[in-house]
């Protein structure tokens, strides 16, 4: 698929089928993911692939009562759990080297989501980055050491029905030229 | 570009010609910059476009000395800074959501930026996401609100020399199944 056909088209899929994803189509995936740049290269995501039907249901648990990703999570097949690694992205012997502190894990996470997101939807599936859970409660069930976080999940599988594009804001109100509130376009 | 060809061939670029860019691609590549996911769509991304040398320079001052992308934003024709603002993604009404607090827009600016590098990589433009800069100092030059950050900044240009692709971890090494350390592949 052209990318950008791809960032135009993809839309957070809340509808899945029960089919699965085959092996292949998974290692593919991740070898797209896995080529996101990070802060000196030191690629601080992972992730947990949950197929058993038990600690999904415990994860789907620690999303808040009503939440419709709980939904899709139940319908895909696979739940990904992306997950960062502390104290490394932002950090230069051990000592944090910006104002952000230990949260530029976020940002590399943020950058493999959006690899994945695309890539799996060039691939004909779906995905919707999920926030919204006790993440404590989920590094609990996915048996995290103290240094890894949760940061997000997203159901994957293959869509069951289309979804709208919510509006976005207009070129015109977020890029500036030279200094900030002057529009550049 | 075809979306795997442009994740796989996609180059961190620390060195630029001079040719400048037209405002035609510039809106192109916002264009699908906006498209990116983000909490609840709150889309706090903003970006500055700096080419006035001296705000250029002041900017490139508030990195490290002998930080080889003090070059790389020397020499391309625009360097891009790209904000967050502040309070919104992972809030709802007024209060955050999860254990990451205030710490969303750092995700949500790492997809954006995902898609602007893609993007601009398929239009034949480089790019190199620097994270090491004194953020607060960047802030002033730009004339920042309270409530909007720095947080990353990259050159943009035509490449003027390739760059090798730094070794990634294997598969095998970050992908775990149903529970952390249980290998996937």
């Amino acid at each position: 698929m052209d990318l950008k056909e791809a960032i135009l088209s993809r839309r957070s899929i809340r509808s899945y089928k029960s089919d699965l994803v085959s092996e292949q189509t998974l290692k593919e995936l991740f070898n797209l993911v896995k080529m996101s740049p990070s802060w000196a290269n030191t690629q601080v995501w992972e992730f947990v692939l949950v197929t058993d039907k038990h600690i999904k249901d415990k994860l789907i648990n620690s999303m808040p009562e009503g939440n419709p990703a709980r939904k899709a999570c139940s319908e895909a097949p696979i739940m990904i759990v992306e997950l960062g690694i502390k104290g490394k992205s932002g950090f230069k012997k051990g000592e944090p080297m910006t104002n952000k502190g230990d949260n530029w894990y976020m940002y590399d996470a943020g950058i493999a989501m959006q690899t994945l997101c695309l890539a799996a939807h060039s691939m004909g599936l779906g995905t919707v980055i999920l926030g919204l859970f006790d993440a404590e409660q989920a590094g609990k069930i996915l048996n995290l050491p103290e240094n890894i976080a949760v940061v997000a999940m997203t159901p994957i599988g293959y869509p069951a029905a289309d979804s709208k594009c919510p509006p976005r804001k207009d070129i015109s109100e977020f890029i500036y030229k030279d200094s900030y509130g002057v529009k550049k376009f």
